[in-house]
């Protein structure tokens, strides 16, 4: 075989599941923020539903806890009209020594219509994708440190909202890169989208050196990193996902690249700010930028319902 | 400004937020009661379901655990057809560190449409009411020992269905009346609709003296308290939430404290006796009396569902 | 009384509860597959959904923890229309100290249609059976090492879809039979159905003697258990469940009661290899075997869904 097919899409082109925003074409990516500004509207109504998956199962698979990222997914897909199971895994057959295809083949064969899966291992989705039943759809909510491909399409939504043209932007990435999916996933939708600067800021600890073959400029000031941006994407600090003294500490981190409002300053007028939440108020981003007027971390939430609403009503319908 | 508005009622006394008894109109309440007499007919259907909240996001936030009352108020919501979410919040972002502000802000931003919130702090749901935005309703599930109003909406609708007239009636609250959210609501209630003897009975330790400022009489003995009662609310002693040494011991207790046929006989002989579960069999209660024929406590439970139903649909229909 | 009336089935015969298949009479589980069989097709359909159960409140029980067992239930009733109450019983009033049918009372109260129970102690459904409100169906989700009803039907269900006619097949059941409730469902609903030859295969520790007393072929050795058989219904080996040394090691137990493709062939050549889940590859079975032609193992779980719609929806539509 001369190449190997991208696994998220069928020999017609469409989405089947949703593993990385690596590889996925622009025109997939616009016609997935297309659909998601239409069920924008209904998450506006007085009804919040409509048909798409009713009589469908989607499966709440989260190997790692996530009560937020799994509340999204859960109101899409109710307001699919889909029915939603969740799964406790942690407590579940595979703490019975089950492997995970042998759940995941269990859970098919009773006629499983979709996998919402978070897990710590990076490429857990993709294991999954490729050994489910061919009527099963996957959505990846988050895979070790390799992909969060819904966060990086509501990001994108949300810079497409407010700046409409992806091809004149300047777009910083500031924080804990190394720890981050959602950077990945950014990274990977803003190239594709045509974005000609990005830029990844942060102590050396944590952006990984490598950046620069993705194309993407690594700043270890933040003053250079913030000078004349358009978006600015602040990550959280993942304390929980530190392992030993990558940085001194948390008030030093603030010091240095921590977000106030006089050096959002150093950014474009217009810049917006966001941020995927939680946010670590003081300490990678200032109270007075977090609720001030450029943030846009809300409206991210609101277009981050719509955004999975479109993903997952627009696999189901596209067959193996 | 003169006086603060009831943040419950919008500004044309319409209930917006289910926060307290207090301060709630008669009207207002005999609404409520009202609204969940046609409700009850509801529940004895073959068909349990109404579509009046069908396409509304109800969020179930327990910050404390009571499976039991969460349990209500699920079904209440699902046989008003609202999509269901339940938050373990004890895992989820605020165990991150998001502050409690935080969290309510990213779910209104999901386009929930109402929060149950059990707090295990006095005031989490004002403050949370205070600071959601404009089309979010906020119902108090129990918070700390202030306030159960749902609990307290529930024992009217019970005294009213089997007493029909509150000015002529004589209520004892009896037991742990210090720790009780729902001693406090009852009372709000009753002096509200109009009760005119209401008694606060137990030992000097479980009740607190400042009760008689609110019209309450204050009995220690338990004879007295009961002599005469058209209505005895028993609480449950709350073994889990006692600190130190308050009382000598669960069998002194029910010696002195605790109901049996032989003391029931000093009430009036058409005496209901209510609790608000669960029991503690041979603490607070004996089994004869709480499966006796004046224990209305399991019709409570059934008039809880028709309640809740009644107050998410009426602050559903009315606007901030 | 001359006769204890069969507590699952009303004066006209009528299935009301789901407790054991042991007093089940033929034409009963008849019926139950033949409805299954009309599920199958539903969900094999783009909305796989019937209102049968539609404004009906089921209950998930689960005492004993099975988040797969209680998936199916879940998704059983999600696609009868039911809405689903899962109680996670562990931290719920029991924990409080409130008794099993003081929690079954008050579920009663807030009209629940069904529960769906699975309790480590034998006999709990059957309690709960005894003392709930005539409005509520119990369904036996496990209890025990007692039953497990729903998944001897199934396996009836499968069994007849292989193989037709009960009345001329020999049916292996291999392995830890002693803790095994699905063994004890199997051989009554076998012996029902008018199977000829019941064989229970396994070493002595595992394998209780009195079986024989049921009309059990009891085989310590399994080339003699196997030989000539239609079906091999193999058992988890319930590490979880063995207290002491019963078996000396999962290695040895493999080398003798280990399903390999070897052993598969001393079975009847059309032999069918059943297993309930999860399975422990290696243990009690080898992965050719699990994976292999004569495997119908996921089948199982497909039929389970169907037969356990069948059994709720026509529980539910008889009355007591």
């Amino acid at each position: 075989m001369l190449y190997k097919r991208n696994p998220q899409l069928n020999k017609n082109g469409e989405l089947i599941h949703l593993l990385s925003i690596e590889g996925l074409p622009r025109d997939v990516i616009h016609h997935i923020l297309d659909t998601a500004g239409t069920f924008l509207s209904v998450n506006e109504r007085e009804v919040k539903k409509v048909p798409l998956l009713r009589g469908k199962s989607v499966f709440n698979l989260f190997f790692e806890n996530s009560t937020r990222t799994r509340t999204t997914f859960e109101i899409a897909a109710k307001r699919l009209s889909a029915d939603v199971l969740n799964l406790d895994i942690a407590r579940s057959s595979t703490a019975k020594g089950e492997s995970l295809l042998d759940t995941i083949a269990n859970l098919s064969a009773m006629h499983a219509d979709m996998f919402v899966v978070r897990h710590s291992e990076s490429g857990a989705p993709y294991l999954i994708a490729q050994h489910c039943a061919p009527h099963v759809h996957v959505v990846n909510a988050g895979d070790g440190r390799h992909a969060h491909p819904t966060q990086g399409l509501l990001d994108m939504y949300t810079i497409r909202h407010y700046k409409r043209d992806f091809t004149q932007l300047t777009v910083a990435i500031v924080g804990d890169i190394v720890h981050s999916r959602v950077a990945r996933s950014d990274i990977h939708a803003l190239s594709t989208l045509g974005v000609p600067e990005i830029r990844a800021v942060g102590p050396k600890t944590l952006v990984p050196s490598d950046l620069r073959e993705m194309g993407v400029r690594v700043c270890h000031d933040l003053r250079e990193g913030l000078k004349g941006a358009d978006v600015i994407i602040m990550l959280r600090l993942q304390n929980e996902r530190m392992s030993g003294a990558m940085l001194p500490s948390a008030g030093e981190f603030f010091k240095n690249f921590g977000l106030t409002p006089e050096k959002l300053a150093w950014a474009a007028p217009d810049a917006i700010v966001m941020h995927p939440g939680p946010i670590n108020r003081g300490v990678e981003i200032d109270s007075a930028v977090a609720d001030g007027a450029q943030s846009v971390i809300l409206p991210q939430v609101t277009f981050g319902i719509a955004v999975r609403m479109a993903v997952m009503s627009i696999i189901a319908g596209n067959e193996a």
